[in-house]
């Protein structure tokens, strides 16, 4: 039995897990004995529809590094379980971001296409995340858009794709069917990916800047574990805390590197690191972010908002005897960290063993 | 030998470790005879005046919430292991304070007195900082002062001490000298206690709201452990990074809670927390920090400064071999701790056996 492809004793935890949340599944019993008959047969097994919803709330539940976690029973699960083709795929996909845009009011929503199979693993999705914008050296050796799309970006070149030369170009979806095969690449629709125009309550000059950002964050290369099935191709997305807009993804140096020109604009003394204008500009930075997704009427979590939410949820947990493990380092925000709640304790281990679980992707 | 005081080991392992830092010192092994011989003979050992020092400075190296540790080699440690009355420890801890305050240039110094020893334990300093706010309610209910200083302004009133109707009242000093013996109070000398104004560079109503810090951040209230050897009276000082001030005592709402008032003289919407109305606030409380103490001629560090002195640091002992564990959640600043380098990356873990070190004070 050690030698079979998924970990019996993984998918007896979790069926016993599942029945233990949800008792109006009955008695394991006789699901377990299926689950090994059907384990020893085939060396996996396949999850129930009700099993696949829940093992994937669980998962969210369980990701340490997640602030967002307080919504986890609602999270939406597209089970396309029979989808395996590249094409296929990338369909779903689209219409994933489709589902989870809803005209701006973002929703929680993870798609499950066909898991790793023994003598077949599954398709992937090459791109961290469903969107993002591509980078690379422009023609007078300045940098355009985002160095953390440069790679997915040469790779689509290679492929065919062509590339244009603004600072916001949404990458293609590159999906592998296959290990050693090439990547397919399929250019995003345009209702798939709505995008909001940055601009500040106060001061009129920062639209000039030229800045935005996508309203759907869905990374899509991690894999989703579940009882010992592996689901590496099941892109998962929340709405945006603007803290990952505007403190990362817009104010990092190796990013767009956005601190500097906007301390320019706003006039700060950017002689020396005390005048703190790093920090003024990174406010300045986040209260754009807020305003222009309020605005725009799309989903988007203040981080002090965020915050309470996930101690909420940690108080909730504890009323039903469950801890809540969290990643001190990846909780509390990367502004202002000492002003928002989750600053000031501490919180139950992280526990990497624990499953269901969003997990790395392996390489094939 | 198990039975001993001070734990020969621990004795044996520090002296090792200084002879094999300070080879200057010569061969360990008859040092290391007399240690054992000394403490089979009366149950702990005395530390040479070179030990102690280099002690001091191990305790200081080790300490893994402390970001400031690229200057530990330049610890001034002074040798006052033959006082301790209460007089005398008072006397001292006034001039420790005038040392370390050195017309603004703040110098880093520790004061160790006389250390625990076989039945007779060592005086204590009740007092968690050397300076500190007294905090109380006012005759109108509202809070006056700092309430992490309420404890012990409402024990030195039960002593006999008149706290003043100020917010920022200097609390005395309590030495109790044995356990359950009532502690003796000592007001400050006002040529200890070097006091910074907060005004800000641009707002001249910041001046108005009449707030002010002292110069020197001097904990009172950690045992220094050497070898074995316990220093429950060893108060040590460094400079203020602005953020202890800007972000923590000035800004918690468990302590003077300025965010609100600070926010409404900015005329900043408060309306909802998406404005970032106290991010803003507590980016401007931090300006006015580092600005007023830098106009007064007082060393502070600003939190970008530090956390590249600590990463240069990490470096510097890395070359020598050595392993510079820290507390990822103690190091990152406050304020924009995505902006500093010391948020990217994680360090040698935290090792609480590690001596010497300062350690939580043990009650009586
Ligand atoms: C509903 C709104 C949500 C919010 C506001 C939210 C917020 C966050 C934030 C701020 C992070 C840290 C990201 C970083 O620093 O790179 C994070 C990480 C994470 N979240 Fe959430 N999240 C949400 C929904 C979800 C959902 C629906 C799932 C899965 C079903 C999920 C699973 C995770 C995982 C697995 C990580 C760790 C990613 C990694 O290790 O790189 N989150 N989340
Ligand atoms: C020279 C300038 C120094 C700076 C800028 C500095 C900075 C800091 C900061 C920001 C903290 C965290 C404080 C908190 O969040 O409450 C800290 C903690 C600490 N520092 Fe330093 N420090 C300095 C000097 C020293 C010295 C001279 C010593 C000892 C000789 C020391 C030992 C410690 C210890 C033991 C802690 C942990 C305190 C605790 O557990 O409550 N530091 N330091």
């Amino acid at each position: 039995a050690d030698e079979h492809f998924t970990d019996a004793r993984e998918a007896v935890g979790f069926v016993r897990q599942f029945h233990d949340e949800q008792p109006a599944a009955g008695d394991p019993a006789a699901r377990i004995r299926a689950v090994l008959d059907e384990i020893d047969r085939t060396g996996t097994y396949e999850h129930t529809p009700a099993e696949l919803a829940y093992g994937a709330k669980l998962a969210w539940r369980n990701a340490a590094r997640c602030i967002g976690r307080l919504y986890w029973r609602s999270l939406v699960v597209r089970d396309l379980r029979h989808l395996s083709s590249a094409d296929d795929i990338a369909a779903e996909c689209f219409d994933h971001l489709r589902t989870a845009t809803n005209g701006g009011r973002i929703r929680p929503v993870v798609s499950v296409f066909t898991p790793d199979r023994p003598g077949r693993p599954a398709a992937r999705i090459v791109n961290q995340q469903l969107v993002r914008y591509a980078g690379h050296p422009g023609a007078d050796g300045r940098w355009i858009g985002d160095p953390a799309g440069a790679q997915l970006a040469a790779r689509a070149r290679d492929l065919g794709w062509k590339c244009g030369e603004e600072p916001f170009e949404v990458l293609p979806l590159l999906v592998q069917e296959r290990p050693g095969e090439r990547p397919e690449w399929y250019e995003l629709p345009e209702d798939t990916t709505l995008e909001v125009r940055l601009s500040h309550p106060e001061h009129p000059w920062f639209a000039e800047l030229g800045l935005r950002w996508y309203a759907v964050p869905a990374i899509s290369d991690m894999t989703l574990e579940i009882g010992g099935v592996r689901y590496p191709t099941a892109p998962f997305n929340g709405w945006y805390m603007g803290t990952e807009i505007g403190a990362r993804n817009l104010a990092d140096a190796d990013r767009y590197a956005m601190l500097a020109p906007v301390a320019e604009r706003l006039g700060l003394d950017t002689s020396s690191d005390r005048t703190l204008w790093r920090d003024r500009a990174l406010v300045e930075l986040n209260v754009a972010v807020l305003h222009s997704f309020q605005e725009a009427g799309v989903t988007v979590a203040d981080h002090h908002t965020e915050s309470e939410r996930f101690l909420k949820h940690v108080a909730q947990e504890k009323r039903l005897g469950r801890p809540t493990p969290a990643d001190w380092s990846w909780i509390v925000p990367p502004v202002s960290g000492g002003l928002t709640p989750v600053y000031h304790r501490y919180y139950d281990p992280v526990d990497l063993a624990a499953r269901p679980a969003f997990v790395a992707r392996e390489p094939w």
